[in-house]
């Protein structure tokens, strides 16, 4: 039974029945199979968009190229202004997407897949995407993409890790102008104490996989980042961009 | 050299030297010497204030009775209009606190000391503070106090853990009308992925060491959570309802 | 809105609805407000009885005395003919409850309080608790008292580690006859392997946290029981004699 | 000497001697060599089927195509009237067993290989498997041929995550027809929580590997579902499809 | 059904069949029912002194003085000759056994409770027990004392770590006259490797609990000595120096 | 200098000191570089021959082809009577060695190149190697295989995992005349303790990396053989066959 | 802005204000703007050099070629008379490196590209580097070309692991000259430990990744030295040859 | 045989014998018991003063009051002109020291008792001990005192944490005027990053175990510092201050 109606389609609902409109089976028919319809291997949730602002965003990583391209434009179909999203893709990925939306486009360095129709503007303020190292930029751009398409005004800043704070401070100016700050970060996950003591918004942390040895993929980043001493920060998933970009979206959005 | 000072006054600075009110060693040590002065064993900011809205807390754990005093009393006077906020704090360390201002209150269920002396609504919208289970309650209370030392309105929903979903669904209204929402769940951590599912807006998850045996003090619930399906979901420390509450703050504040 | 109704009353209020016996706003708040009341600090789900066929059962660790035997009266007052139980009880907690339900008893090696007024069977055959080694004895017994207050015969097994697999074999016709066997072990975890290989019907494996050094407080044992080579084998958490017990019997229910 | 031999072959065995039929030493014999014979690589179990009701599963991965038709032919002919399963097989496996037994079936999103002789129902309800994302769909087809083979009616539900809660709440009429519930989640692994919440049936939960980063290839979800807060669940490793669909179909026999 | 019986015994059994002294029945009951009593909380395997050359060893850890005292005086009434021992004991255990048996006595540097009645000599050559500083001497002295109560000849050699190496060389003759050495070490556990490269005979490593912070309570030097460079180093659990010397005792013994 | 001199040794150097055969700079000179020599990327030591009766064994993971054959070469030339083990090795490696030493032989099951040379039997009794299952069986066979050439008398029993413990409990004779048991096992790692409580001999434990999930590469193998409760047990490094055989050697030489 | 300014250059530039030679405002924009360019990608801090006496060092794994000599020949031309290094470079990188610079030198074993132009002695005594094992000789190779590229004398000593320790032993006198001794070790790490007994200078250990099974990629071996007994010992990060190095010649320069 | 004799003393040791002053006997005797004396329970290496340059050191933690004294009173014993220095002390530990050496000294802040006989100055630079946060300074004092007591000058700068940049910065000519840095940091364990970016000289590492949830006992401080991204830093065992103070020290001497 659909939990995200809301109490005022629940009381028409019922209107229906009382002004017998509908017959008590029906309106339990409507409230079991009104929201999503069945694609056999996965349920899109088309009301999902209503809800949180955005169409569903697919996770390209051990799928085909055939089953990103058929999620991809069932997804275009059902969202007619909405903006589609997969993440995690590959140059092959993106081919068989473009033989069905010719108006898709790639991010390679994002390894993104992209296709704009929304161009309104949700976000308030700027998205800030900092980040230590060269080899944390694909994440970085993971986020860039995904706020950008969720309608953000977005300023990234790059290789600004902490063993060479001046760097850092140069741009404090960019820091400064952010309504929310996504860091990505790498071997000790130190830049977002950093970044978060010196500013008074949100700091969205990612973790990322960069390093080697005891970096433990990520888990030193992690754990650094979780017991940051600066209170505005907190964290997602390692390599996560696209989750750290969505959320800053919403804390962005109202 | 103070990084906190922004351009205005640093323009200020040179001006003065421009105008040979001030020396330039004098203006060095102007520069150094600004911005915060020397306790002895703890080096208070004073002007965190101005940057992020909030007085320095206190963290009381391992701290004697005479230390959270000294401290608490010293913030209280170079903040005149601040609140000010001990957590993880005992009674004990409330009654050496109390000796010194008596207008200290204490919140066992958060153990937390507060003195609030600045009623002013900061936040636009409303925190919503959801627990799984009555022994997350002080995780969940710590957050409450901290939310509403940082003016906000909140909202809190407590036991509605995810193995009787209709708990928690029958309550969707207080999360419909969340600005952001405050999820503290131990053992397997799933309650944030289910309420970061039925809402738009930033869930702030805080996994809390309740729980025994594979729970790890909280490793099972936070590792939960920083891999949650849900995607508006970010994480802060184990048992961190101080953290999260901050982070609400500044999202609810703009 | 309630999740745990049936189709049936789902109809049912949508008849009283039609027939206008019911506005709609009524059904909204009957839908709403029915299945659970609000005690402040834990909502009781009375209706998780008529589903899973027990009353809620108190974990008492962490608890005070008074709390506990709040939740055990309110209980008791609400499932008139159920039997309550609380497991990691202490002697103090008993105490407490005693004072308000002098029908309570108490079970010291299994650490439990227990009101039993339904002493009707509700499983088919046996469940069988064994354990490894004598320290093992106080999860088995939260098992065992579990089970029997859900209404199984229960026939236990004590004392029957790897290390001298003749005292499993002598005792080989009592597994036979069970439905479904709960396994305690401790340090290495073989034993419910070995069972496993001795029976033809479920193994829920309970991993103790015995042993010292690498045992790492159950650890040891829990992945042991996870990596089982014997295919019938389903382990819950550590020292969770209770879990084990209700999935026991629910398989031995029908 | 065997151990499966049950009391009244053991009668019969001595009795055999007191009838002098066999003499101390042929006895003795007999009890060691009966019950199974030797491959030279590994000693197949043939009392097993009786005792277990099926035969020998063979896990294949590591094992060469030849390995796996030479066992798997071996296991056909001595047990001829059962079905044969061998899992974690690749399409070139399968050629190798296709060559051997013509009968043999190969499902790919299962990554099994079948031989099915034995259409008998054993088991007497519905044994549900749900699934919380596409990708944990091969470890849910592998439960799913399990319990097939095993002679259970099977239903499947699948891409019910819980950060979408009403795509499961839709479909909680499957679950509440089943006699037990297999659930396969990877990353947070919440999901068992949630049905085993809304059932009185037992759930066997299946952590998948699916996920990154902080997944720890299954660890979360495994963390997540040993501290469930649903009494009814317990656990299986992880991307065990297979155990957990054994343990389903010898709950579902009786 | 007794598995530590020899094929003789059986022979004699059918044997005894056969000539009619014993029923088929007899004989199966006597084939389950010989080789144990049944203490109700932990029963004691008589027959292992028999099969491994030594009494039930008790591990006091964890149990009353009371249930020490029983199981102490149990096996001292059923092996009439036997040495009876008591690891990780507390003075007061210690008292309770004592009231009950007068000759035994306590090892306090050991944590040994101690009954000798055997005091020949099983083993041929000397064990040399080894340990790396001053806080590993309780392990280190629990072998000493269970190796000489199996009846061995101990040398032991202290304070040896690896920082101070030539204290370790000064004292190899006392390592080239040992048949078998234990090495007990906390923190980097690295002795056993040194001791290892020094003599042709077995060492048996067993780390300890000494250490801080990254010692991770014995896991450092756990692993150390698993990944020892030299190949005639095996290793027991953390801390468990009764183990190592049983190990040793049935190296020493033939 | 060298530490592997014995006092006689010693004795000698100083008193052809004493009667002027050396001088003091030569005595010192001999003292220094008497033991190995140099071959630049390795030190190999000749003297471990006569101390542990065994010429170096080559670790062959990691290594060219060309660098394995230059050692084993190396090896064979000054070691004339010895045998020689290169483990770990690949088919081409073994070819590279073929190369130099025509006699050099190659067993893929065991992954081992060996050169036999000296068919002695050192150890008086028989080394028993056990495996649970089929997986274990190369690091089963490389243990037999340094035994062999370490001059013991091997037999193997496979494939006799815990689950269907009848099997290795038709073998305990071949349990019962071994001096000392090696016993391989993945997943569970069950099989040492249940071996262990049936024999009174030493058992070395080798865990071995087969599984799948929670087995994490063989640490759950590894955990439950150091908390074995039989306490007869040692454990070495995951997959070490090797090392396991090497103690085994040790322990039946004298 | 600046933090890498002394007090000198702040003084110079305060006066220039002070005598009118700049506005407030250009002595801001020079503040801000003066220490690095923008190379888009990646930010190189040419102060650096100054500060720390040695050009920015590229961490060559995970880059393409073509970036690796984009940044090798800015670097180059920044850094006149610096020399440049890359580390865990490949062939190939090396290929596109000697194109761009036709000076850069491949050394494989080390696997490192290096560009030396700056053939001055910086360090005072020798650097030491000690490994463990033939395998660890790469890491070991990373630090010798590190320390000779920030000019410094070194001395290696190669496969001098504990397990031999004579062999260590033997050459005490290259020890005793350094002035600062890195030691690389995998496995059990243990040799910092002896290492740092005998001399009295500082010991930098380097944890390498050699080892198979509970060596976990080189966890086992930096537990141990991050435990090492010896007090002159630190500890870099797994396989960090460079940074053991570069630390070296920090305490080696004054 | 002793290991710390220098060629020279070898020399003139075979000169002995060559001359007659020995025979053969005496010198071997002499070799081998020179070097220290057997104190029961504990070797005191009289040696290692000359060796290093500093008396052993008390690691007082579990050791008794009695203890304590007797180690530290034979120290000082046998080291007449050095200083004593016993760590982890309680001042129960010190009142027993104190009972036997009256100049003794007790620093409750470093937890440390100390005799400071040699005041003469060993270190050309200045030690810099920084800390991150209050909770740090007991670490950061064990280092202070150990570095003052090995003649030092020590400066030290507390409560400088990365999440308030701008104070660290604000003493950046401590820093610069530093010999070698000791940073202290629980938490992320950031600050060593920052630092190392700052200055040109080592940096000593220490993480403490300050910090809650996933600080996991200073884990994730540790992990943070061995993957520091600035290349002068190398890392000690958590809370191991006073092994960071003689690293410094020996960095300091020459």
């Amino acid at each position: 039974m659909s939990i995200s109606m809301n109490a005022a389609a629940l009381h028409a609902l019922f209107d229906q029945v009382r002004t017998k409109k509908l017959t008590a089976d029906e309106a339990v028919q409507r409230l079991r199979h009104l929201p999503f319809e069945d694609l056999g291997f996965a349920k899109l949730d088309h009301h999902r968009t209503l809800r949180q602002g955005m169409p569903e965003v697919i996770f390209s990583e051990g799928k085909t190229p055939a089953q990103v391209a058929k999620i991809f434009g069932r997804l275009a179909a059902h969202n007619e202004d909405s903006n589609i999203l997969a993440t995690r893709a590959t140059e092959k990925q993106f081919q068989a997407v473009l033989a069905q939306i010719p108006k898709a486009e790639y991010r390679p360095l994002a390894r993104a897949i992209t296709l704009q129709r929304d161009r309104r503007r949700y976000g308030r303020g700027v998205i800030a995407v900092v980040s230590a190292g060269t080899s944390d930029i694909p994440v970085a751009e993971e986020a860039v993409v995904t706020a950008e398409l969720m309608g953000n005004r977005v300023q990234h800043l790059y290789d600004v890790g902490v063993a060479g704070i001046h760097r850092l401070l140069a741009h404090q100016s960019v820091l400064a102008k952010a309504r929310v700050i996504i860091v990505c970060a790498g071997m000790e996950g130190a830049l977002p104490s950093v970044v978060g003591g010196l500013v008074g918004v949100p700091v969205i942390a990612v973790p990322t996989s960069v390093g080697y040895g005891a970096a433990f993929k990520g888990l030193a980043a992690l754990l650094g980042m979780l017991n940051s001493c600066a209170s505005n920060v907190s964290v997602v998933n390692i390599d996560n961009g696209f989750g750290a970009a969505y959320v800053a979206s919403l804390i962005n959005r109202k």
